[in-house]
């Protein structure tokens, strides 16, 4: 094979000059992020994340112990190798909590940036709040008035915004890290221990409860370690992605089941994650019951993510979704003319079955037009299995402006475009109901086949109609004969959702 | 969700002009096959086959009968439909075997041409043996004189060429559908049907062996039905890809104990692939013995492919895997630069442990680079698990110049270029040893974190040698000291493949 390919591809770039980094020196850990844009969307290249916990040198006068220091100065020299290679224009780094409170932050700092070679910006408490707002909105799909929760390791932000302007923003000083050490110091996970995590939360948390409730909110987000930990055992023990009070509460009776620390070992609990977790949920806990929340979902970004993209004015999109399917779009070299098509007629579909076949409840209408668009997502890969390509790409995609649930949903959607009905995937998604999951795959499996030419022009006038479950596909008199492909792919379809149990008529 | 992401995406384009059609009017059955071109390869976007079984309706005084004519046309009226939408500049449809013989051709094609809108092309048996090798080199890697077989319905195509060029081309009148007819009319798998086939078969072949084997061949490929059953089979019952007269006649063994053609079941055989299985065996068994064939793989493409490929200059690139890499490059955004490098960082340390360290027997070098070419692969879909990513796009591909066996070596290296070792992928793949392919994998893993800082100029000079399978890696006196990182990096690597029983050590 030759040694060299780049004669026949795309021209070669200055590479490094494309690629930004982000680093975030926070209480628990430092993390580095690297990432290149691709197609109109961020793609991840590299990350490095080291546990310095700096939060726990930190003494009871706020001064920060060298020791600590010396483990944040060794985590740099490893992220400074890497930087050095990139433009000092694309590189941001922003210091937390943590060096916010310590009186000696200084002493840090002057060793920190000549290690770096880049200056660090030690951010107030309401301007990390600022723009972990930023960071979920640009991640984020929500149109109305937003919660947005951010446990960190020595501080947790507060904010309720609206698109991406926030609205009243809080920095509190609790975190998990300062809480493993004033309130499980003893390495216990007793009913006490918690109760007295809970209570100091609530009690810090007691001055900002009345301006927030008063604003209000209508969607709840969290973007922190906490939340993501709390979706992962959520999934992983069975049940939907929706955090409430009574599932935190009933994590919290298995850990106390657990009984210490260094035993915790709950189904769906990463490993890594373990330390802090527990201090995590008591703040959880009492973030819920302080606030009332109803329920939360995880957000796709915080802090670093609100720090990229404000490096990054090319992705300054106000929808969300609307970017990530763009992006996908040149992505995967979708056929977009072809994708549209699809989507407006699963639409037309769905607006002939409207109302009986309520699909608005949930963003159902929204997420078929998301499957739509991305049905071909595959074809890349290959054509025979292009809907199980188009699945798999979607189940391990960071999708900006879809929660885990609407990813699966978007994922079972894909998959059953064509072919073979793989129900399984459907029971398992734990967005809507069967019901409607099946009723969505049904349109968007017509709309599919009677796009098969690929050309406006050549769509036939349908009418799509039914009883309960059972829909008949009319087409004008005399079509089909003229149409004998288009035929034979809807009897085919038939046969497939009738093999299903979906009762299907052709007139 | 907006309705149209026309806006912020690439420019539509006019859509249909960019999709070709090649048709083959087959012996045993007719084919539509719809491509783009997309990254500067073929993306399959529809295909629609019908088994109509033409050559079934040619009675012995070559006289095609009315009603396989019109299975043909019904068929045709079916791919019409799509046909329309198609530039027909862009359009081919070729005719064989069964259209060449029948003396009534020009009423089933006066209809057919009509139906279609379209001419067709009824080739001579010379022409198709020419284009089925153009579409054999445009989609396998060769650089040797190479042996072509292509066993159609109604006739058999032998070709030997090197290169691009085709040196000696022959079409025999015996094929999968005629022999079913002849020699298996009875429903009957016995031997005696068999060895009737194969005299038969042998006795057709009897006038071109001389010249055949006087020129001569290094590499045997086939690109038929038969040959694609026989290896389904092969790797079905845990065998590697390669086709050999012992192996087809264990497989007409199990094929006799069957007994009867409606009985047919072996483990790899596809239940659409049955019919003409027993035939297409015995025609492939007289070749393996008339011409002395020591071994055949499986082509990626035959006559429809060169009749597409000869419509698209701007894929004749002689290389074919670079063709296929430069592709994969462009089509999955891959970072080409980085890419290079970690190629020939793997290359270099490769030469260091060379001649101990044999890898080039198998073109374990040409494979080590391809995989190095395509490490980052699975970077778009998602960053964590990227390995796993590209391994899977690698699996499921089309890769010309590629053989299955390859492909598989090559998903195993992407797979385990980085983090935890999966070894069954290793011991799964049949292009070669276990020994050799843990060889390759040690070297790529080596070479990726060697190449971390994504910049030649950051490289260290390096020193890979050792006893055996001891490795022992160095770097200049100090180095290390100053990079932590890579010293991270490094002993983590050590860690990584001392886990999975690979001794390695860093000085």
């Amino acid at each position: 094979m030759p040694a060299d390919v780049h004669a026949v591809a795309e021209p070669a770039r200055s590479e490094q000059q494309d690629i930004y980094a982000v680093i975030d020196l926070g209480s628990n850990s430092f993390h580095m992020l690297m990432v290149k844009v691709v197609g109109g969307s961020v793609q991840v290249i590299g990350r490095v994340k080291r546990k310095v916990r700096l939060a726990a040198g930190l003494n009871e006068n706020l001064v920060l112990s060298r020791r600590a220091m010396k483990r944040g100065w060794e985590c740099l020299a490893l992220f400074a190798e890497r930087l050095q290679d990139i433009p000092p224009q694309n590189v941001r780094i922003v210091g937390t909590a943590t060096l916010r409170l310590a009186r000696n932050v200084k002493t840090f700092l002057h060793d920190a940036e000549h290690i770096l070679g880049h200056p660090i910006r030690v951010i107030s408490g309401e301007e990390e709040a600022r723009i972990i707002y930023l960071g979920v909105a640009h991640t984020s799909n929500c149109e109305q008035n937003r919660l947005v929760i951010d446990i960190g390791g020595a501080s947790t932000e507060i904010i309720i915004g609206k698109g991406f302007e926030p609205l009243k923003l809080s920095s509190l000083h609790m975190g998990c890290v300062t809480f493993l050490d004033a309130y499980f110091a003893d390495g216990l996970l007793t009913e006490d221990n918690f109760n007295a995590a809970i209570a100091a939360a609530e009690q810090t948390l007691a001055p900002i409860l009345a301006e927030f409730t008063e604003l209000g909110w209508q969607v709840a987000v969290g973007a922190s370690g906490t939340v993501q930990a709390m979706q992962e055992i959520l999934i992983a023990q069975g049940l939907d992605e929706t955090i409430t009070l009574q599932r935190l509460e009933a994590i919290m009776q298995q850990a106390v089941v657990c009984g210490r620390q260094d035993q915790l070992s709950l189904i769906g609990l990463a490993q890594e994650r373990r330390q802090v977790f527990p201090s995590g949920l008591a703040i959880l806990i009492a973030l819920f019951r302080a606030l009332g929340i109803k329920g939360m979902t995880l957000s796709g970004g915080a802090l670093r993510e609100g720090v990229l993209y404000s490096m990054l004015p090319q992705l300054q999109e106000s929808d969300v979704r609307h970017r990530t399917m763009a992006s996908l779009m040149v992505r995967y070299h979708i056929d977009q003319q072809h994708a549209n098509r699809v989507a407006d007629m699963a639409q037309s579909l769905a607006q002939q079955l409207s109302p009986r076949w309520s699909l608005t409840a949930f963003d159902g209408l929204g997420l078929l037009h998301g499957a739509a668009l991305l049905h071909e997502l595959g074809l890349l890969i290959e054509y025979k299995n292009h809907h199980h390509h188009g699945a798999y790409i979607i189940s391990h995609s960071d999708l900006p402006g879809f929660t885990r649930a609407q990813q699966q949903l978007l994922m079972a959607l894909v998959h059953n475009h064509r072919a073979d009905i793989n129900r399984e995937l459907i029971a398992k998604q734990t967005m809507t109901s069967v019901l409607l999951t099946v009723r969505l795959t049904r349109i968007l499996r017509l709309a599919v086949v009677l796009s098969m030419r690929r050309r406006h022009e050549a769509l036939p006038n349908v009418t799509l109609s039914g009883k309960g479950e059972q829909l008949v596909l009319q087409l004008p008199a005399g079509w089909l004969d003229q149409h004998p492909l288009m035929r034979a792919e809807l009897e085919q379809e038939v046969q497939y959702q009738q093999a299903a149990g979906w009762e299907l008529e052709l007139q």
